[in-house]
């Protein structure tokens, strides 16, 4: 080994540490032994033998299954006791229909140990918040069982006759509260009844969720350099293959998983997919975040601007329980985790530059236009020209959308590579509904000199908002041919710039 | 068979003969002997010993078809009769260009019959009332040609000299008016020349119309669990077997074909492609629709509202001619023909819940937006606040749009699981655009005071409305922290909730 | 041969001379004798060794290139001068990132030659003029890196310490000015370090560039006959052989390559992408345009209102040098040569209708949409009503992408066959935005009354605004039923047509 990477060697080591460390919990939840004897129910084979005549398609994808060949059948995963929430009794047997990562933990339990205290665990306490003025006001109930549950994950009712509530199943979203308290579901991602390994380290495996306007991860991939290798050799992504390490199992392309969840080197794989991720991106402004990992496996966020937690600190961890910080991980370390991936195809400096690239969309986004726009909405809710309401009014869908939809589209456009979301989809929007939507938005609520002085006020001091007053030129795309020269020393100044009547 | 699969053995078995039914008038019209007596004219070769060389793709596709395993060549399809009225002479022999469905249906009896009664051959007749307004009006009349006729087909002209007129074709629109008569192109969906089985069955064969703001049911395809799987296990979709059942010949994903056209269990293929469909759902208010099938093979809808007519009764075709009615399959029938797909791989409570979900999404669409909002335009337009020429005004685009598109995408997205399309795309769009585009616009149609007491007028029943009066709560999704308990006891109110001035 | 096709053989063989004509400047850069001792740097094989371990899937992606095979590594490529602009020393040698198309040149001559005189290779200057009122202005330096200059190309910078600016790279940008002089870039097309010539036949070679609002290649693509049929019989497109003619390699559906840059029969294959293409549609006003080949291999358009230049004129290059004419290719030549491609799957009439109806609609964009907003933005501008400053006015941005967005659209989908394209996101949009958008902000900017003289006066004479004015009928899409006979007779009209107060 050469001096120089003995050294990147070391400098490198530190913050390998980091999944070990925070995989620590669940050094007590080693894989079980797995034989026969953990499963493989007599009973089960009643169950087969009569699906194969009434759903023969879902019997097949369990015969096709890991699951099939290693003696896992139905009753193994769908027993269930008398005593829980959900049981019912089917064909003479107690079973559930739902099958948690729990029941799934039995045997995968590192997965389940992972899985349990990652962001998607989260994802339904995430937008309890937004549900009532978005999913219900602006939509409706229904909406929540087919739009927001559907990926968020549904609080799953049972009801008196033990059947489950039609408005919170079928749901397999990836932070389903089921009924026996855990939360998420596997076949979010795996999907059933084969359960397969290769189709969820697909990119297609992330699409039913990470799509549309404020989370194109999928277009965003297929844009990029990575989708575009992977499109054209998929037959070498050995995606079948019992481990699936970066660089060692595969090198024609990283797919989602490759980087979000991947083995590269000497970085494990793990269950927990936001790890990685040092930014808030779906935020009004985005921050660098600390991951602090508690003693019982759960996790927090916290912005870099706070002071990390000391081991062993007590913390609020908002659903009214109190956690014992066990580690933390600074922005800095998981940026590093994320940054291993990387080097297994490209060179540091790509790597250092690119994330550089990376970091100064979000902060010219939180700058230009987060920062400014969400004080000039606290302004304008605080001196009552907006109803506390939310969304009655056109300049919330606005504000909403400015960072929800395309100022989230520039984030992740800039962080996975694909220059049309960072810019046409995104920032340009981003851009453009800031000068000719928000803005005259912002004057018809508060009056025209009032909004004329809110905006000054909010906008004097950013660097990028400058051009607005700078000397007015001509530019070729509009089409614009500068009037003769007297004309221009007297040029007309029909509106304040930015402005509609 | 346990008990209970006997009991629903028994409850399938009344709607399974729907499509039976709806087949029976194509009884005489069963596959005829293919022998080589019936193709392989001699004159044939010599197409293609020239095109082999003067288009050597087109000769090749061929050349890779069933058809020449079978021995059918250019002249079995092309061949002319001189009184036809697109008959050319072409290298001496009489020729046509276009090959209709009644070509194919010389030899592909059944899906002819099956074909020629369906939605898709009357697309044409579909947006006819259409096409002035949008396709000439607001684009031009080489959209017509390049847009709409596209997909819903042209009315083929043949010029005086026996060539096709440009402004008809090429075209392969699913409906296109052939010189002969019949509707429709096989080649929409099975590309020539080599008309491939495997290449139909594909999610792609359907991409080129089904695509879009107003029907997007590819990506909603693939943001769905059936495209997840699909796209990982294509490999094992068998999509070249003779047969090709679902459950029996594949069961690892679904396409559009599965479920709108394909065999699973009892239930035969059909290429009839709307059959299953209970709902319409591309209608500015979905109604549950009645399948009329008369006597002569052709097909009318019915709204549920409406008495379902007796065998025998003479319906108005729409076209001028009546039409006996032979069968009448109700929504009910439409929907189990459809979910016995479903259970090919799903058990009966996820179908039953899954298809509750959609049909709640497809109920607030029209209860909360789709019919207030259809009555303000009629409304509007019987008062003379609106123009009668559709388009001029722009709250015209807001409507049309608010179904048409958001208000499809909302619904399409429900029935075949994208939460993205569903939600975001979908009814959060309708709503976006229903509170922050279309009341406004109402306003500045109406004036303020009258706008006002039409809007009040029309949303005062309508429950999903109410929180537009609620008290007036803050939400942390819009930055909004609630003033000092003082001000709060007297809140401004600014304008009216949903108010633009 | 027949005797027609002889005669359409003579018709064919002056314009297949085009790209052989085009290309004779390079005769002398034919590709040189390739020989191990033109490569296989000894020195190269520590580079790996090292790399094998410090990136192991970059080093793994070079093993299964051509490159490996024919003993090219990585030295070959990356060996700098130390007098080069961009060298530094890395492990002992000197070495430099950026690999040059001039560097691969040295090997690939004619596929160099080609590109270099290419569109492609011209991407930053023809945005160079756009950037500080859209990358800068609307966007923001950042987005100039992560953006713009990701696909055009950036100028790529050496800082002090021979490092590269990270505002300007990692970038692989087509037209990328390099350090050494020479522009783009041949790892946009063709991905590191595999460099596959079957991977950048593939239509998602283009996908980063050719993707989103304005130039949804992709999109269109997937929506056409031609992505449909790629999608499914991708395995029987020998997209690895060493020819790739389509008609004789392949046929069974063509790509972005295909039509673009791909041998055809006798057209041969090229390296300048834009060579076939006879329409500007990227602009607010298409245009038919000549080719001038100059001497030194550089390219210039010409719109076809101008006589095209003899051999020999002299003629401004745009950047203060002069160029002297070698070769003309006219509008109609360009358009035959891509036609070529058509006619190996497409009989002649088929080719020249779909071309008649693509015309169309570029015709139909320029005539009703392009010209009159153009000539109304230089009035508004012209008259003081508009600032000169881009983008600070509303009716600004909605200029921008009538033809920029959905205009472009429009065009793009009626060339590549996508009607969804063509149409509901493109023209349909178009007239919406024109209708419902640009006319009222018009009317915003000029004053009521002096907005309606203008768009009175600019929309007279053109027959596709007719409509506007003609005898008011209603229209069953919006609902619309015609009032009582009496009122009819007086129709009430609340607004001027197409007015928004």
């Amino acid at each position: 080994m050469s001096r120089s990477s003995a050294v990147a060697g070391l400098a490198r080591a530190w913050f390998l540490a980091l999944p070990l460390l925070l995989a620590a919990t669940v050094a007590d939840a080693a894989k079980v032994t797995l034989d026969k004897s953990n499963w493989g129910l007599e009973v089960g084979k009643d169950c087969v033998s009569c699906h194969q005549k009434s759903s023969a398609g879902l019997a097949k994808q369990w015969e096709d299954s890991a699951h099939a060949k290693a003696g896992v059948n139905c009753m193994d995963c769908h027993k269930a006791e008398p005593a829980d929430a959900d049981a019912i009794t089917h064909e003479g047997h107690v079973i559930a229909t739902v099958v948690s990562p729990k029941d799934c933990g039995r045997c995968h339990t590192t997965e389940y140990e992972e899985q349990k205290g990652s962001v998607h665990a989260e994802a339904v306490s995430l937008i309890a918040a937004k549900i009532p003025a978005l999913g219900h006001n602006v939509g409706g109930p229904a909406m929540e069982a087919a739009g927001c549950a559907q990926c968020h994950g549904s609080v799953v009712k049972v009801r008196g006759d033990g059947t489950l509530d039609p408005a919170t199943w079928p749901n397999s979203g990836i932070g389903r509260i089921n009924p026996d308290g855990s939360k998420g579901s596997c076949s979010s991602c795996h999907g059933r009844h084969r359960f397969s390994k290769a189709q969820a380290r697909e990119p297609t495996a992330c699409v039913r969720c990470h799509f549309g306007p404020d989370s194109p991860d999928k277009e965003i991939y297929e844009a990029s350099k990575h989708g575009m290798l992977y499109a054209s050799q998929r037959d070498e992504m050995n995606l079948n293959a019992e481990t699936w390490v970066a660089g060692k199992d595969y090198t024609a392309a990283p797919t989602c998983v490759t980087c979000h969840m991947g083995a590269a080197g000497k970085l494990p794989a793990t269950h927990d997919v936001g790890m990685r991720n040092m930014w808030s991106l779906n935020t009004p402004v985005s921050q660098r975040q600390h991951l602090v990992v508690l003693e019982d496996g759960d996790k927090l966020e916290l912005p870099e601007s706070v002071e990390p937690p000391k081991r062993g600190a007590e913390l609020d961890k908002g659903d009214g329980t109190v956690g014992k910080v066990k580690a933390v991980a600074t922005p800095q370390r998981r940026r590093e985790a994320m940054s291993t991936v990387c080097l297994e195809c490209h060179a540091k400096p790509f790597v250092t530059n690119f994330m550089r690239q990376f970091d100064d969309v979000v902060e010219l986004f939180n700058e230009k236009f987060g920062k400014p726009a969400t004080a000039m909405m606290d302004e304008l809710y605080a001196a009552g020209l907006l109803t506390p309401v939310p969304f009655d009014e056109p300049i919330e869908f606005t504000y909403w959308e400015l960072w929800h939809d395309e100022g989230a589209r520039a984030r992740h456009g800039a962080s996975m590579g694909s220059p049309n979301h960072a810019w046409w989809e995104g920032m340009y929007l981003v851009g453009r509904n800031f000068y000719s939507r928000f803005l005259p938005e912002v004057r018809t609520v508060a009056g025209q000199a009032r909004g004329d002085e809110i905006i000054a006020r909010h906008l004097a001091d950013v660097a990028g908002h400058a051009w607005l007053k700078a000397p007015q030129r001509g530019n070729p795309i509009l089409g614009y041919r500068p009037p003769s020269p007297v004309a221009e020393a007297t040029p007309a100044t029909p509106a304040a710039p930015g402005a509609t009547p």
